[in-house]
C-alpha cells in the first residue's frame, strides 16, 4: 500500500518509489491517474505485439491485467498513429472497443465503421477484424478482453 | 445483421426497426453509437438497482451484457447526479472504474480518491466501496465487471 503523497499512485514490479524499495504486484485496490495526455501514472507504454507483423504505428498500455489483478478481464489502451493499423486477425475471444481519442476505422467481418469518442464496438467470436487510422490525428481506444483467451490467427 | 442505413446501429429484444420486425438478441458484432450526450443508440437508461436502498440519483446504461454477448465481462455506464451516490457495499468480484464525465469521489476501504476523466480505479475483491458526487456537474463513469459475479452486501 502507498504510504505518502510522494509515492506514485500506482506501481508494478519495476516501480521504485522514493525510498527505493520495490513495490510488488499485489491484488489490491489501486488508482491509475490519467496524466492528461492519454498516458497513466505507473503504466508503461509497450510494443503492440512482441513479434513484428502486418501491424504498424500502434502502441499499447496495459492498464488492468499486469498487476496481479484477479478480474476475469483485462483493460488495455491502444493508440494508432496516423497511417497505422492493428493486425488483421481472428480469434475465439471477444473484444469490446471504446473510442477515446480522435477517430478511426474498424473493419469487422464485411462491415466497416468509423469510430469516434465513446462509440462502443462489440466484436463477436471468430469475426475477422482490424482497426486503422487513415486520419491526421492519433486514434486511441480502450479494448477489454477476457483474461484467459486464445491466440489470434493473422489473416492475409 | 443490419441490412440498411435506416436500421438502428444496435438493438436489443425490444427494439423495432423501421419495418416493425423485432431484432432478437444474438451474439453478433455490433456498434453502439454514442449520441454525444453520454447516451447510446439502442441502449436504454435503467434504474441503478431494482430495489431502493442507500443509493440516490444514479442511472445505469448496460452497454455490453444484455444482448447475448459471450464475453466474460460486462460493460456499464453509470451517471451520478450532483448530490447522489452509489450503494456503500462489498462483494467478491472486482470492479474497474473509468472516469468519463465530470468528477466524483470514490471511497475504497480506508482511502478516498477524487476521480476525473480517464482516471482508472481497480477495486479488489471484498474492498468496501462507494462512489459519490458532491460536485455541481454529473459524474459519469464506465464500470467493468465479470459477467458471473456474486451479489453485493450492503454496508451501513
Amino acid at each position: 500500500m502507498l504510504k505518502n503523497k510522494k509515492s506514485p499512485v500506482a506501481c508494478d514490479w519495476k516501480c521504485k518509489p522514493d525510498n527505493g524499495r520495490e513495490i510488488p504486484a499485489e491484488n489490491i485496490s489501486r488508482l491509475y491517474r490519467h496524466k492528461k495526455d492519454f498516458s497513466w501514472q505507473g503504466i508503461e507504454k509497450e510494443k503492440y505485439k512482441k513479434e513484428d507483423g502486418d501491424w504498424a504505428d500502434i502502441a499499447r498500455h496495459t492498464l488492468i491485467g499486469n498487476h496481479a489483478e484477479t478480474a476475469g478481464f483485462h483493460l488495455r489502451y491502444f493508440e494508432i498513429a496516423p497511417g497505422g493499423c492493428s493486425s488483421f486477425e481472428t480469434h475465439k475471444h471477444e473484444h469490446v472497443v471504446i473510442g477515446i481519442r480522435g477517430k478511426g476505422i474498424c473493419v469487422v467481418s464485411n462491415k466497416r465503421y468509423q469510430m469516434r469518442f465513446l462509440d462502443i464496438l462489440y466484436i463477436a467470436p471468430d469475426a475477422p477484424h482490424q482497426l486503422r487510422n487513415p486520419f491526421k490525428e492519433p486514434f486511441g481506444f480502450f479494448c477489454v478482453v477476457n483474461s484467459k483467451r486464445d491466440k489470434p490467427k493473422i489473416l492475409k
